[in-house]
């Protein structure tokens, strides 16, 4: 039998399977934490550390056809470098691709985790039988990935569908990038996080506590329970999701809309005025004709999945 | 000989032309009023006298390989349907190939005329051999087309690459279309004249009349000499258009940038200050990475151009 090793990096966990050619079920599965936890620990570089977990999963009696990794931050899935992740700070211009295929002496894939997320949408998930489709994650940052054609949109280099980093509001918030009013700077759940800390420290009244660290999980619950200002926030938020929607739909009119990411469990609360307001941003109504607006079917596996899909497309 | 004819559906004039297979030198060139100017005119439809000018310049002798049209509105290039054309009042839902096929029997193709125009300069001007372009056109409204791998990006209903109803500025300036804060709305040579206006009006100095309709041709012109408000006015909007380039940088990664249309002609009073926003509004170098930025070939022939660069692709 012949098997794929699928590889999803995060900032905090990093997980590997083993996958039959046929199947979405891993026969292996294996994680570990991206950096050493323990400062005794003899593998501290995290490129180590996945290189250790991959052996770890390493089929005795089968062959692998690919290796395929989601990376998490810009990467140029053509020559296999990760340019930067955000939670990995010793990572710049690393040759992800070259050092496992030395290692392992298997072809290896390499791609951006929200491309890949979209990519597994559209092949096994919510976007299944579409074309087009527009993929935005929301969590602690927003990310993208765009289908064009049933083709994933990579530009020259791979930094394509960096959705979140559109400028929505013009010198607006500041941006985890540094640059100001993206979209991730006004509706992300640390934008979220970050206007309700602002709203309380000015009076706002609210189930949540003043004056200590604000997730957008606690949002979302104190939302559920009527709390006004995380209803406030999460509306909010959706507004300015909504309108960047309407401009993805203008620039790339697609067939469905696919939100995935932490922050979109909260659910109606957020998607039915991001809905809203994506219908009142569009420009004309041909746009919402046969489109779907759905939420992502993988969840937090959309990483692993995708690096299987991945692998899948370039090594049928 | 076999020969194209192309057509460029202005608001204001229609032009037609004749090209050999192998040339972009037309052996014959008519245009009309897009509208009828003389009540009196038996013609009167603009669908009418389009038909009216095709059939002025059928060849005698040679054949017909495929009619292309450049369709000034929202466009579906699939049916050959043109939704809407701002300057064509009574134009909805036109079935504009359909009507030219049952006349002149030869395959029709319509396009939109932004996107034809990024087709004409990546087939035969400024983005020629690049695989990834995104064109920006600046004149009354901003237009946009792309180029992805190779292929013009067109979307579900060909509706895509309406790179200038993209919000820029949320909750701003009313945009032609009715939404708020798009590029069109705080870039184009409309949202230039509205600006300059507004400023006079509030007393701003400047050798530009009070009083009376300010135009972005006024504007560039005073530039030159040196009015500072009007220098102004071009660097506020060159800061706009920078800032919207940047995102589309993010979201296309492309090679080449090409910008058309007649306010561009300001030249570097409006490309520098934009260059210069795009490049401070990037939130990675990479993006400027063998990204050339530049200037579109065809100026106002781009229409019929890009009209015949369709009909090259989809008839060779």
């Amino acid at each position: 039998m012949s098997l794929y090793i699928a590889v999803d990096i995060g900032g905090t966990q990093t997980r590997a399977a083993c996958y039959p050619a046929d199947s979405l079920k891993p026969v292996r599965l294996s994680r570990t934490t991206t950096h050493a936890a323990d400062p005794t620990d003899q593998r501290t570089e995290p490129l180590e550390r996945i290189q250790d977990l991959i052996a770890s999963i390493w089929p005795k009696r089968d062959s692998v056809r690919a290796i395929s990794v989601a990376a998490p931050g810009p990467t140029n899935p053509y020559s296999g470098v990760v340019y930067q992740a955000p939670n990995i700070p010793s990572w710049e211009d690393v040759p992800l691709r070259q050092s496992l295929q030395e290692r392992f002496n298997v072809p290896v894939e390499v791609g951006n985790d929200a491309n890949l997320a979209a990519l597994c949408e559209w092949k096994f998930g919510a976007g299944h039988g579409h074309r087009h489709l527009v993929y935005l994650t929301i969590s602690t940052g927003i990310g993208g990935g765009v289908i064009i054609d049933d083709k994933l949109l990579l530009g020259v280099h791979g930094l394509a569908a960096e959705l979140g980093h559109t400028t929505v509001v013009y010198d607006g918030p500041v941006c985890s990038c540094g640059q100001r009013g993206h979209l991730e700077a006004v509706a992300s759940g640390t934008a979220l996080a970050h206007w309700v800390e602002d709203q309380l420290s000015q009076g706002s009244s609210s189930i949540l506590p003043l004056h200590r660290r604000i997730t957008a999980r606690m949002i979302s619950e104190a939302a559920r329970k009527g709390d006004q200002l995380s209803l406030a926030a999460l509306a909010r938020a959706g507004c300015f999701i909504g309108c960047a929607l309407a401009s993805f739909l203008h620039i790339f009119n697609p067939t469905v809309v696919v939100i995935g990411g932490g922050v979109s469990r909260s659910g109606p609360l957020l998607l039915g005025p991001m809905y809203e307001s994506m219908q009142e941003h569009v420009i004309d109504p041909h746009y919402l004709e046969d489109l779907k607006l759905t939420t992502a079917v993988f969840g937090d596996k959309a990483g692993l999945v995708g690096a299987l899909a991945l692998a899948h497309t370039l090594h049928p």
